[in-house]
Formats: C-alpha cells, structure tokens, sequence
C-alpha cells in the first residue's frame, strides 16, 4: 500500500507530530510505503512530492509548522483538476491519501472521495470550530501562548491603570478568545457570535477601574458590536486582496478611551498564535490521530475523518465535519460572564 | 446561603482557580456567603476558618497551590470527627460544603452525605486516575511540565551518546507519563499498570543507540519490572514513614547502563510537576468545574462530584467517582508503543 | 533615617524585585522606615503615599508592573513643583529618595539633588539605552519575550513561504532588536542608528526566499528608511495626542509583498513586551541595584545613580546617566549583519 | 584558510550557536573551509570528522547540545596523543583550530598551542566557573530554568507549610545557586565556597514556617556542612565509578525535618539544567563569541581565548582562562544574605 499524505489551509502547532505518527505508524504495523504532496493540494495536483519515511520524519515531533509545505490551492476551481489529482495518483502508485487540513481542505477531500479517490481526513484548525470533534490540535497551544501574554498584560495594565485590549483569532467563532479570556481574567471577552454592546463594555471597563486592577478585554478579530453602535474602520485591504488581520481591537481600544477618559491600548497577537513548538494536549492529540487515521486507511474506511470525543477518537463522515462550523454555545459564554466587571 | 470550601490532599494546579470561581459566581448569581476551611478537613474539624469574598480571591486565578492550605487529615479516622465537623458547621450557619480534592477527600465527603451533610464535590489530582472525569485540572500542567523537561533532555542525551531514564509521578496509574512520553518523543514509556519486561526494554535502547539519536525512556515512579526480573532496593523510610519518592528511576539507570554498556543517567522531576501557574486547559476546566459546583449547589443536588466529559461539565454520584481507580487502557498504551525503540 | 521610594515612567519588569531589595534591605541592616511614593513624582508631589514594609513587600519578586503604580508626570514642568515635593517630604519626616526610573525620572531626580534633595537613582528601562550602566533590567526579560515570539514566527513563515515582519519596542535605540533578531536568528535586523537600505533589505529576503526557509525581518520601532526611499504613513495620533505605536512593521510588510510578489505579513509584539513576571537575569540585576542604593543612601552618596559594570554594581553620577543615549555602536550591527540574507 | 572545530566536555546551551557562528563568519567574510571534529579531542584523536558548511549549521542556534558530539577524552593522558592530533590536521589540511569546551578542553588547548597547534579557545560551563570572562554560555540558561523551577516549588511549599530544599548544579562554585536562589526568592542558599553552619539554616527555616509562606533552601550540589557538623552519606559510586550526582539535598531534607519536626522534601534538578534550548542571553553570548572566534583565527591570535568583559569580547591568554577556577566572592554572597530567614 502507498499512501500519500499532504497538509492544507493555514498552518497550525502538531502537523508535524500528525505527520510522522501516520509514517511512524504505517511503515511499522503495515509496511506501507508513504509519498509527501507539498504545500496542500498543489502537491497531487502538479504530482510535487517530496520522500517520507522514518529518517525524514525524525525529529520534527515537537516543530511547529509542516516539512509538507501548506497552500490555500482551491482543487475545486481549477479546471480539470480533480482528473489531474486522480491521474497523479495512479502515476506514483499512491492507493490512498491523508488530508490533514480545516474545513476547505476536508470539503475537497469529501468531493474527492465522492469521485472515488480513497481518503481519510485529520482535522485542523487553530480556530477550534470544526465540527465533528471536541477540540482540534493546535488550539490548545494558541490559547497557551495568548494565556501567556495576556497573563504578562496584567502587571502593566497595573501600573499604568490604563485599559488593555488584546485581540486574539477567531474570525467565525470565539473559542481562542473564550478560553483564553476565561484561562487569565479578562473582564471582558467578546467573540463573533454574540455582537457586543459597547455600552455594556464601558461599564465594566468602568467597574473594573474603581479597583486597584485594571481593565484587559480579550477580542476575537472577527467580533464586532451590535448594529449602529460603533462606526468600523472600512476593511483596508493588502496588495492580495485580503483584508488585513486586526482592526477591532484597536478601535474598540479609541472608543474606550473616548468614553472613559482613560487610557486604553490594544495588542494584536497575530501569527504568533499559531508557530512554534505545540504543547503536550496537542502533540498527544496530533500523535493520535495520526496513529488512527492510519488505522482507518488498514479497515479501508475512506470518506471518513478521525476526530476526538471525550477522550476517545473516533471515525466520522467527512460530510458531518464540514457542513456547519462549531461556533460558541451560550450555555458557554455565560459560563464565562460571571467573571466580567 | 452560606457555603464553606476546602482543599485536601496534595496540592495540584487550578485549585486556587476553583475556589475563584465557587466564591465569584456563588456572591454574583445567589448572594451565597462563603466561610475558607483551612488545611483540609482539618479546617471544619477544628472550626479553623479564613474569610472568603471576592477580594479574597482576587488574582489567585493564576497562582499554583491553594490559598486554603491543605492536609492528609482523615476525618474517619478520628473519633467522633464527624459530629465535630457538623457541630462546627451548625456553629457557623455553614449550610453546605464545596469540597476540593481526590479519592480520599471524596470519599470523606462521600461518608458526609450519608450522613446527611449537604456536600458536593469537585475532583482534583495530578495523576489524572478519578474515575467519572474525562479529565482532573493539574494534570494538563504536570504533563507540560514534564513534557518541557524530556524536550531539554534529548539534546543533553544525544550529545552525550548516553541514556537517559526520566521518572515521572504516577504511583498507580501511568497518565503522567503516558502522556508526556508521548507528546515528548520518547523511545519506551513504562507504567504501573504494565510490568515491564527488562530485556525489552534494554532492547529499544540498544536499537536507539544504532541512530545518531539516543534513548530517553520515561518512567512512572509506580512502574516495575516482570516478577523476579530486576531486584529493586527495599523501600526505604523518610522519618515520617513515608516510602521515599524516586528510586525506580535510578535503578533501571544503573540496569541499563549495566547491560549496554553505556552511559546512563537518571532525573526524577518530583514536586516541581505539581507546582506553579497552571496550563490555560487546567485553568478553563478548573473555572468550569467552580462554577458548575455552585450550579449544583443551588440545584441542592448534593452528593454528586462535577466532571468533565467530552466538552461538558456533568454531575456524578460521589460513589461513582470513588470506587475504582481509572487506569490507563491496554489500546492507549498500544497506541503509544508504535514509537517505542 | 525615612526613605521614600517611586517608580517613574514606562514600567518594567524588575520593578517589583527593587522595590523589594530596597526595603528588604534598609530594614535588616539599617533600621530604615520606608515610604512608597504612588505613581512616579506624582506621589511627593500631591504627598500620595503607601505603606513599605517587609509585609508589602512580600511575593512580588517574581511579579511584573511596579506595586507603587506609575505616570509620567513631569515635576520640573509643574510650576512650584520641586518646592511642594521638598515640604511634602519635610512633612512626612522623609530624609532621602531612591528613585526608579528612566531618563526622564533620573533627570529629575538629578535637578531635585542639585536643589538640595537626596536622592539615589536606579535605572530603569527596557529599551536599554540608558548611559552609565551595561544593562537596564527590563531588557533581558522584553529580548527574551521578543525571541520565543521570533522562535514560533519561524515554523509559521516557512511553512507558508512568506515573509515576517516583526516590530519590537526601540524608539531611538536598537537594542532589543539587536539582541532578539541576533538570538532568534533574523535575516535583516533594522534599527534606529541605521537609516536602512530597502533596496537592501529586499535583496536580503529574496536571497532566503531561495532555501527552503523564509525571511524574519526584526525590525525596532522607531527604524525608518534612508531617505526619500519608503513613503511612509503620516504619524496618526490617538485622542491623547501620542502618536501610535507600530507602523514601520506593517509598512516595510506591505513594500517587501509589493517588490517581491512574495507574501508578507507584519506582527507588532507591543505591550507584552514589557509585561509580567522577569528572567532571572533582570531579578538579579534589580536585587542587587535596590541592595545597592540602600548602601549608597547609608554612605550618603547621594546625587549618585547605581549601574551595572561588568559584574560589579557601581556608583556614578546621575548627570553622567542622563546626558547621552546609549544607542547600538556600529561594530555590534556589523557583527550581526554576518548572519543577514 | 580551514579551520577544524570541536567541542568537548559537559553539553552546554549555546555551543550550536557558537559552532554556526564559527562557520558562517569564517565563510561569508573571509573564505574558509571547516572541518568537523566529532566528540571532543576524540575528534581530532582519530580523524573522525564530519562535513561543516552553511548547510550543516542551519537551524542550530536555537538547539541545545551540539551537533559535533562531546566527550570527555583528555588528549594529555594518551601516549602519543598529540602527535596524532597534529598528523591528522595535516593530513585534512587543517590550518587551525577553535576548541569550544571548559577547564579541561582548553587546558588541552593551551598545551597543544605550546606544542605549536594554531589554537583559538572559546569558553564554555553550565558552572560559570572559568575566569577571564565575565559569564560563560549555558549559565544564564541554567539559572532560568532553576529559577522557574523554584517558582513552582514556593506554592507547593507553602500549601503543604513544607520545606523544599533544592539542589541545583555547582560542585566547585556556587553561581547556579546564588542567582537562581536569589531569583527566586530562596530563604538560605547554599554553595561548596562557604561551609554552612546547620543551626544558622534550622534558624532560618523556622523563622520562616512562622510566617505564612514556606521555606525554600537552594543548594549547591558541592555544598557542605561546617566540619563534624552533619554525616553525610559515604559517596556511592555507578558501575563507572563516578560519584553519583545528588546527595547533599535528600541529606539536608532529612537534616531539616529532623530537627524542626515539620515536613521536608527535596528537588534534584540534575539534567534539565543543560539541555534544551538556550536563552536569548546564551544565544548572543554563543554567537558573539564565534564571531570573534573567527577573528582571532584571522589575526593569527592563537593560543587565546575569547571572553566577555563588560559588554565586549576580548582577548586573553588561554593561560589566564584555565589557572583558577572563579568562585563566589564573599561580597556577592553578603548581597544575598540579606533576604535570608
């Protein structure tokens, strides 16, 4: 058996450990020959690949990043393009593949198994909004590092007794922001799914400087207040056509200093979220999956994605994993109110 | 309402997190008043208590230990311990307890309910083995820890050609190590609930040894050799009658190094895996549980332990939580055993 | 003998640990009263104090931010200002300050002492670029935040094969990223004494583009083109008039992404910089520089700022301290640029 | 010009940075060739090399170990030794060489250089224990991670009201104890240049279970008790017969609990203190100094060695390095005594 295994979307701490225990795995329990597709779907579409076995996989368990490469490369918008991957496939003698990516890249994998080719999915994504499985690898390490800093934003928003407010990702759910407000004492959390009263804000901003503490609100980038409430900066966009990350925080940081006469500064924690070393949750969690996406392709059942429950990992249809996102329950988010103010 | 809160056992990270949270949503939602029982059940056998409202609890979120303190007292042991401890509670107008802590502590509360002491539990230890909870707050952070000190020691083995033997906590179950073996890359992991067969063992790290890398086996303090294989030093005492922490540690070092022929040296991380900040996983669960307490508390739904499973916190009869010991499964640690040698 | 003790300017960590060693000191060995002077020269100035004694000053070694708060108030702007401070001393029966700053704070410090006040100086300031003293505490403690921070951006860009921007804290002088692009391994590293070359810089991060790794350009706040060469934003300002932190990050982003078709993206570490708790090093620098100015106050060496000399803690004069910047000599930009492209 | 490179003795956070520093200054600013040596004097010994370009240095700096392999071969005990060495330089047309390693490498270095060996030192001790420089690599490394495993301990000390002695590297000076000791905050600190006196620590230890908090004792594992003051166990020998590390902790631990009548453990970090990645410090330091490696081979400066004085690299006698260790002055640990108790 060859199986190819290829990494896709935005890159995310524990690939790398899914990785190797996929090779570690197939070449000891089955002897499976394994083919790396560089950067995403770009690799089967153009037949790039680079060699995978147990040398080129030391090492790399505890990097942040991929030895594959990742892209953005939509298979589904390139003429002919499903055909090519099929015929590059049969070409390198590779019977099956392992798509480790989010929700773009398991949609694809999903419409390629439809088509015949045989394919089992590992989820990803820092954002953690995944169906399908109880938490994704990588999400855990950003809200480790956005913890941290949030953490060392305390003492100086102290001494200063100025207001912080920290944006973290989080573009369609809030988790990072949930958990990380939640793991260091924001006073204020605010995610994409439930628009925010700015008034409401100011008010425990407020509450919060009659203290000898200071005020740190911890924003998702794509959180954004009710309608009419607080005029946004139009989307400026880079030479790409992506609209530039950031934003929220630091208008929401002019507008608490406008109403509370005090002063507020925001911090965009950017991509640092999402590089380096991933933490133990998540190199256990990558290291499973792995392990069991293995097992998966051995009972051939393709189509299917390996996911965390509880702390078993299961096999679900790729269909379930990608039809809608896993936003922010309320139940959670009023969990998290009673520490604001 | 008032509700007296305790810590009992050994200390473990996010117990200061968990009474935060009871005393923060219990004053906010309820206007429950809130009495700290000092050391344990020490604390309502002797009427020694702290006060504890909000400023109380101010900033502990992210502080290791407990402001309560902590002991091994056992209630049961003691004469007429439990009439004295609902004396002292009917002495305080303390109408229900909150108490934090492991097997032994539950299963005092456990005894408390029968006899008829409105109490509710919330589970704590480093070693991840109650039963009824995906997962207890600590451990996260001891893995991390632990996961961080093996990350360190493969660079000091390899440029040393030397083996390195790392003892882990776990004196009944091998989580602790499991996990951090796993996340950390290490070439054997050896548990309590598998006694090990030392030729194997020695096995892995001489096929190590063939690579430019060198082997780092990580080892459960509980964990022991196949009957009759390796003589172990009789447990010596420390003044107090404990068996001293460390020894398995030390004695596979020597075997090894006896047996190959190279170098073998020895770390035991001790205390250091159960103190400081905790991991923000531990803190996020151990401010879910605080709060779901107190949920359980005003539901009067006494008796019963909150837990985690899955991504939800859920109530479970005290006796369920106490009666066996969860132990690592056989398939976790064949999972594990692909990346052995 | 009274001592008052203030914290002036931007905080930093390692404030806490002076403060500390201040009182730890004065106490055990002299028998000093201590008086804590809130928020910089505000507190003699409006005679704003608090109590310092060994029990205020416990646990806060290891914390960030400054328990004395801090504002910029600049006393020699406030018409009667030395004059109110010297009766509000008086007043409080205060003999001698030991004063903990920056540049500003010294300079006052320096004009209070040629008007007759006692006065010690620390100094104070992560950006490192204080006269008179090898290091400042703070900047061990923001070079290492910046690194880890360079460290994770690593995994994120190759694996993207894009380019990182990476703007740290520095004004006027490069120290941080001096220090942080030289640990972590920068490709270009731009700082203020060295208008830069984009001409230059794009070379540099084409010629990584050509390995398999990507291009990490550390660049320090207040760097900027040679003339004529970037456009740069007009500096906006926020509603306290200060302009904005950030800028050069996003801008050179944006150049290097149009000149090389390459994706580039920017991160601005900010705050988090000059947050929570400090290294070691900055601990040890801070203990020793609060035991010393106890020792300089018992001498009455006063109008005497103590600095860091090799390994020895010395006396000089605070107009010495306050002159000149300390900016980056050109031979420790040559030695780094070794390791640039 | 080719320049042999090897490192030898006890692995050291920051010898990749030194060895990548060597190799691409020597490249990119004069031309060289390297030429590696593996494991010490071995190297050199046997003509065991490895190949040394950019290529081969890439992504080490933030690497603990070193690529090169250590060992503790002395060149001086072996018959004919140095001929060897100075037959297989000529024989790979290696001009010079940098030996990065301790007292005893660059002893070696030394007496080869009298021998007529083109020698370029380059310090190296986790102990920080060599003279004619400042601070060696490795040691701010090791300080840091002592100092954040202390910071763990206090909250577990203090939840338990238990002594917590722990015992960090130094068998001959006490650097790692009195910097980490002081940074985090230790109650008595123990080094091998001071006999302690174990009534004047019982003292301190019950001065401080009478505060809230708990005592910490950080000891040097070459500390020792004033004569006929303490047994200490006879020093137990491995099968290699070296002195097992440890001892003088668990001694102390069972000293203390003894004689105080309350709970004492104690905390070997042993190995973890010189793996693993270096500080931002340690990275400059290690690059700094190959930079200036290199130099001195361009000026034909052999038989030195480069150090730190102040905030520069210099040059001194490779004589000078190696004459007398560098212990603690007695002022420095004056300066410490202070928070005693």
């Amino acid at each position: 058996m060859r199986v190819g295994v290829l990494t896709g979307g935005g890159d995310c701490p524990g690939l790398n450990a899914v990785i190797r225990a996929v090779v570690r795995k197939g070449i000891k329990d089955y002897g499976y020959e394994f083919v790396g597709f560089r950067d995403g779907w770009r690799g089967p579409l153009e037949g790039d690949t680079m060699p995978l076995d147990v040398e080129a996989v030391r090492g790399i368990l505890p990097r942040g990043g991929t030895i594959l490469g990742s892209s953005r490369t939509n298979l589904m918008k390139i003429e002919g393009g499903v055909e090519r991957v099929k015929d590059n496939m049969a070409g390198l003698g590779v019977d099956a593949l392992v798509a480790i990516g989010g929700e773009d890249t398991l949609g694809v994998a999903r419409q390629l198994h439809d088509r015949g080719v045989n394919v089992v999915g590992v989820p990803k994504t820092i954002d953690n909004d995944l169906n399908a499985t109880d938490y994704t690898f990588g999400f855990d390490t950003a809200v480790n590092i956005a913890t941290e800093a949030i953490d060392r934003l305390h003492t100086t928003a102290e001494s200063h007794h100025r207001a912080l407010v920290v944006e973290v990702m989080g573009r369609h759910a809030g988790w990072i922001a949930l958990h990380s407000g939640m793991a260091a004492g924001a006073n204020v959390i605010l995610i994409p799914e439930r628009p925010f009263d700015i008034d409401e804000v100011v008010k425990h901003v407020e509450s919060r400087f009659r203290t000898q503490y200071a005020p740190i609100i911890v924003v998702a980038e794509g959180a954004h207040p009710k309608e009419g409430q607080m005029e946004l900066a139009t989307g400026e966009k880079d030479s790409f056509g992506h609209v530039r990350l950031g934003g929220i925080g630091q208008r929401l940081a002019e507008e608490i200093e406008q109403r509370t006469g005090k002063e507020a500064r925001s911090v965009v924690l950017g991509h640092v979220q999402r590089g380096g070393t991933p933490s133990a949750f998540d190199r256990v969690l990558a290291t499973r999956l792995g392990v069991n996406a293995i097992e998966a392709v051995h009972d051939k059942s393709f189509g299917k994605m390996v996911g965390l429950r509880g702390t078993d990992i299961v096999r679900v249809d790729l269909a379930e994993a990608t039809d809608t996102l896993k936003t922010v329950p309320a139940e959670r988010y009023t969990e998290a109110e009673v520490f604001f103010g």
